[in-house]
């Protein structure tokens, strides 16, 4: 118990209104879509089944989602030197080498959970392909129109079967309801289904008439670090967008969402997200999104919208999680430091722990910003927990406890940090490390 | 499980000896005191005590080393941007800045457990500069030379009465063979004391008759992460070595071994080990051991012993451990890129919580060591797990799964990877990560 002589009369104000979004106001033409995911826009059809990666013949392993048409595609891989097969053969696929953008055009994806395809060399590599052309051949379209993706555990080899036996079950069952199925069959120490959608009218961006929808899913879990994460995204848009713009916006997202969570600071060998726009929302021979357009910006906004809320639900369930945190960083002298600050606290484990504990333990959170490399001097710096002031130039603010402990009921815990240094922030999203974590990460593999 | 055909009959040769050590051999002329510490060296005493700083009266919570006369003092400091009132004042009776090498005369040390005077502003400073007056008085020697440290929760004020009424207690106490109860009283949630000392003889270097001595206590635990650790040490020699020179001794030492732990990754507020060299063993008025000579030479390899059996001790005591973890990268392309890769696997939660789980999982160190930065080609990777080949060329190498589970009996759990990029390595020691983690850090202030 922090020993202080009583609560002052005059508490300092909470640096943020804690009902205020952390990032600037702006417009917000986008609409969320309930229960929306990745069949939310139009033209695509997704399904998922279980396949036999996995043996338990209750649980999907393998999903599937299709465009109707070939469309633009855009992803951003993992930049783990150890990456897996289908991290390889995706990027080979749209013509890209390790670093490069990669975007192009393709007309599918397939994800099997349960395998990582990783550390398999040469076979591994074959095996994605193959897995691509089995894909093909049940769409209807060119091998390399085919973007692959694997989760589960690394250095084993992954078994073709199931890629024979479930993807014409897959192509069956491909519905414009689908997205829920194949949310699930991506997850694996995931406890729930991640999806997101929203839209967005064109009426006053140059697209009368018009309703665009961004829709996707994502796994995470462990292994979520920037650069990238255990993570897998799979999103769509009926806008029309081409592929080198839609690479410049997905970059954009992902650097604000998915690279912004972290659950344990390790990064994943398989970390892919997918983006495809058809353009089926607008009429045949419309012109596409123009970088620098109204149009293009309500669509920035939007896959933004909907990255940062499937990166929100993975730091939610990331492993052994029972809270989201959500670290933002004011007042630091530039953005790398801001986010350095910022990441610091959402890895530290001392902080994570605390927040399982229910501890309002700033110290913990002067610690990690301390050592984050970001310039600030600690008579400066402010921290709140939960929205209460628990230190001001460096110094211990007295706080009600039990007031504290209260707000720690909250689903999401929110830490703000002023470094008083300057005028950048960041915000990242991580949970709290629990028992949990340990007894998932102690036994996965028995 | 690994699905692997069968144990292959001819399986790869494991990367090291296991029985030989990480480190190139070389002569070894110190020899291991068993039961030694920071009073094995002549000239100093020590004491540990109750003072107050914790409730519980049969917890001693007040260390006091005194030298017997005034002698060469160097020390280094955390660089948390947060550091604590003791290390500023400290430093400031060293004459140094903050990131400036720190070197003196000093006679004493007095380190206080329970509270680490951390985020406590101008009035802990005063707190700190007055248990130095408090210590200088009973000791009897200038305020300037006496070092001070504190580790405990950070953000709370720290009293004085304790250091009132315990100083003249431990001064009473001081002895030659008080080593024992000083390093069990700078504990907070070590689980044992850590002390360690070696001998060297000095008759080859140019010091004939003369047995010199090199012992020390620490404390670590949590928060243990280079530069450096809540991590406290004291260390004391006998050797005649002046103090710019001792600097860069400890310098040294310390990058290759507190620097080379980490527990969870967070980097202390209260960081401190310092260095006392009396050259009591030596007949008054000989010269002093020079840079470049055969004495210093035997100093540094002793000194270095010192830190690194404390440092291995601090790892195996890391909280909630059940194993000390000990990571050899080799082959990589440049010491950067060594210790990078080093780093990344004793960092990894995955890592340690497979490690915890007797799990011999080597895709979570190739995770580590690809995303670590250093550069390699995963064709070239090799790892084993206490000895057992378990990765070449990238691939997986069948192994014996109950053999491994029985290795991972051992107390010591040796990762080495083998980066085959060049010629530099490193070692990094660690522990398991469990659920005692857990419970030590959701826990610790309530």
């Amino acid at each position: 118990m922090i020993d202080h002589p009583a609560i002052a009369s005059a508490a300092p104000a909470p640096l943020r209104d804690q009902g205020a979004p952390a990032a600037p106001a702006g417009p917000a033409p986008s609409s969320p879509l309930e229960g929306g995911g990745v069949t939310s826009a139009k033209g695509f059809r997704a399904a998922g089944v279980h396949a036999g990666f996995r043996k338990n013949p209750e649980r999907f392993d393998l999903a599937l989602v299709v465009a109707d048409e070939p469309c633009a595609c855009a992803a951003v891989f993992t930049k783990n030197v150890f990456c897996s097969a289908p991290v390889s053969v995706s990027r080979e696929y749209l013509g890209a080498a390790a670093g490069e953008p990669a975007y192009g055009t393709a007309r599918a994806v397939v994800v099997n959970s349960g395998n990582a395809n990783a550390a398999t060399g040469e076979r591994g590599l074959e095996t994605a392909r193959t897995s691509a052309r089995l894909t093909a051949e049940v769409v209807g379209c060119a091998q390399e129109e085919v973007m692959v993706a694997s989760t589960g555990v690394i250095g084993e080899h992954l078994s073709l079967e199931p890629f024979e036996a479930g993807l014409p079950v897959a192509h069956a069952a491909l519905s414009a309801a689908g997205g829920a199925d194949a949310a699930r069959a991506i997850m694996t120490t995931d406890t729930r289904p991640k999806e997101a959608a929203v839209s967005f009218d064109g009426s006053d961006i140059g697209y009368p008439g018009c309703i665009f929808t961004v829709g996707g899913m994502a796994k995470g879990s462990g292994m979520i670090m920037p650069n990238m994460a255990t993570m897998i995204s799979v999103i769509t848009t009926d806008a029309p967008v081409l592929s080198d713009v839609l690479h410049h916006a997905l970059t954009e997202a992902v650097n604000n969402s998915f690279n912004k969570v972290t659950v344990d600071s390790d990064t994943s060998t398989n970390d892919s997200c997918f983006l495809f726009a058809n353009g089926a929302a607008a009429p045949a021979g419309v012109q596409s999104f123009a970088p620098g357009s109204p149009a293009l910006a309500a669509f920035q906004q939007a896959l933004n919208a909907v990255c940062q809320n499937l990166a929100r639900q993975m730091a939610a369930d990331g492993e052994g999680a029972t809270r989201l945190v959500t670290v933002n960083v004011t007042g630091a002298a530039n953005q790398a430091d801001a986010d350095a600050a910022a990441r610091a606290v959402a890895n530290s484990p001392l902080v994570k722990t605390a927040v399982y504990g229910h501890d309002a333990n700033w110290g913990r959170v002067a610690m990690a910003i301390g050592k984050s490399g970001a310039v600030f001097r600690q008579e400066e710096a402010a921290i709140d927990i939960l929205g209460l002031p628990v230190c001001r130039k460096g110094l211990t603010v007295p706080f009600d406890e039990d007031e504290a402990l209260r707000r720690f009921e909250a689903p999401e815990i929110i830490i703000d940090v002023d470094l008083g240094a300057g005028d950048a922030g960041s915000t990242m999203w991580t949970c709290d490390f629990s028992h949990d974590y340990v007894t998932i990460n102690g036994d996965y593999r028995s």
